[in-house]
């Protein structure tokens, strides 16, 4: 595997393959990587000549600097798990490379940033479309792999690509989930063991709370009844619950009180202070 | 010449030479071609194999709807030019491709957008940064060519490439002017005969101030005489003159006070409602 820390060093490897015709997979990463992030490799893999993953913890879309700061980093077993993953390139810039200072520019989302994590992370995906237009433009892929998980994050990635007509295609991976269904986060690690064994029953509760939707149950009622026993087994196991949202959204981020073909649920809690999200379809 | 009017149109021409490693230069105007735009084009022509063109009026840079409506339109006459000056590529979008409704993105320049054209028209930058980078995305060309007349463009345009790490080269070709020193625009035809009579008299005068500041005259008082002289001339031909800025300013267009080194003077004013801008070295 190469590595390389700087935007002209990359571009010297990538420019090279280019020239040799090969397609590019790049999968960018904030690092502490998992099998969440290893099920994206694999299908960059799969679908491209060459893959590339970015390891960059970007600043600016981190609304809480202790979130920032608490963020996992595990740069040397993330690089020895990227050798088993027989990836091509590590590109792993530094903040002042990245963001040379004094920073003028960003990408500015506008409406779309406004709902959910964005209204409970001000800047956050202002800062996520900055630093992703950024690594579009160095690493220059065929196709960009994300994870769903960070479904909000997915829609405002592929309307940045259409509206700026970035020449990459985006390619959204399914969450991949420990076997009681909590999906891969690099924050799991910060659970304690109390929370993590309360973690998983958001997505157990809200997997049934799709099947009543789809059944007929009224929404709001269902939503409400999983996020209560959230609660209670919380409460019982000593652990701090708290959520910022659990809804059901349509593709555009719009809340919508029935049922109709192509729904989410989008939820986003926190377990002793360590914020989760997760979504799942209708 | 090739033309183009959807991006997937050009990039199949484009993606096709650079396969063939034809490295590629590329003019954007909004059209009304003139020989400051073609001077571009010869620059280009001697620099790279292949040269691309793209006319297309921006409505997001311009605050003011009339200005925008005003602007001239001459799209046959530009390609009976461009074909003349042997340009490989036409790129002539919509603004329904380039800017697709709802438009969620844009770039937001930060301070730099603040001052001179910034403060005079609010969104400008911003608008023209924006534009800027679709096109850059689209036409992905070697280097890229803008007139020095629009200083601060160049400028907000080279920093944006150097913050997002766009992978294309920024060239900044000298002022074209008319023998009197008038700077080709394509408002310029929008001039009534007294008026443009009187509109090479703020080059002119500002050429001697510039003489008088590098010989040790203070700078404020230099460049007043000059507006003053302009307004004179332009009061007696019965010309309305009005002024939004004449001032020495740094690179980071910062107003300066004492001569230094690499000062420029920066000015915009309107003769009879048409509005010109200029500038020139110290």
């Amino acid at each position: 595997m190469e590595s390389s820390y700087r935007p002209e060093e990359a571009r010297e490897v990538l420019d090279q393959w280019r020239l040799q015709r090969r397609s590019i997979g790049f999968v960018p990463t904030m690092g502490a990587l998992h099998a969440g992030h290893l099920s994206l490799i694999e299908r960059a893999k799969g679908e491209n000549d060459k893959v590339v993953v970015s390891i960059f913890v970007n600043p600016l879309q981190f609304n809480d600097q202790s979130d920032f700061d608490n963020y996992p980093s595990t740069l040397e077993q993330d690089r020895t798990l990227l050798e088993d993953a027989a990836v091509d390139l590590l590109f792993a810039p530094t903040a002042s490379v990245m963001h040379p200072m004094p920073m003028n520019f960003k990408v500015a989302v506008g409406p779309m940033a406004e709902a959910y994590e964005g209204y409970y992370r001000p800047g956050h995906f202002d800062g996520v479309a900055t630093v992703v237009a950024k690594l579009l433009l160095i690493v220059g892929a065929s196709r960009v792999y994300f994870g769903e998980k960070d479904i909000q994050q997915c829609s405002v990635v592929r309307r940045m690509v259409e509206e700026f007509h970035f020449p990459n295609r985006i390619e959204v991976v399914s969450t991949y989930r420990e076997e009681d269904g909590l999906a891969f986060s690099s924050r799991n690690v910060r659970l304690t063991a109390s929370s993590r064994r309360v973690a998983p029953l958001m997505y157990q509760n809200l997997q049934k709370a799709a099947k009543s939707i789809r059944e007929g149950q009224d929404p709001s009622f269902v939503i409400n009844s999983a996020i209560e026993e959230v609660a209670t087994v919380a409460k019982e196991a000593n652990v701090d619950f708290q959520f910022d949202y659990v809804d059901l959204v349509d593709e555009t981020f719009g809340p919508v009180a029935q049922f109709s073909e192509g729904l989410r649920i989008v939820a986003a809690w926190t377990l002793d202070g360590v914020r989760l999200i997760d979504n799942l379809s209708v």
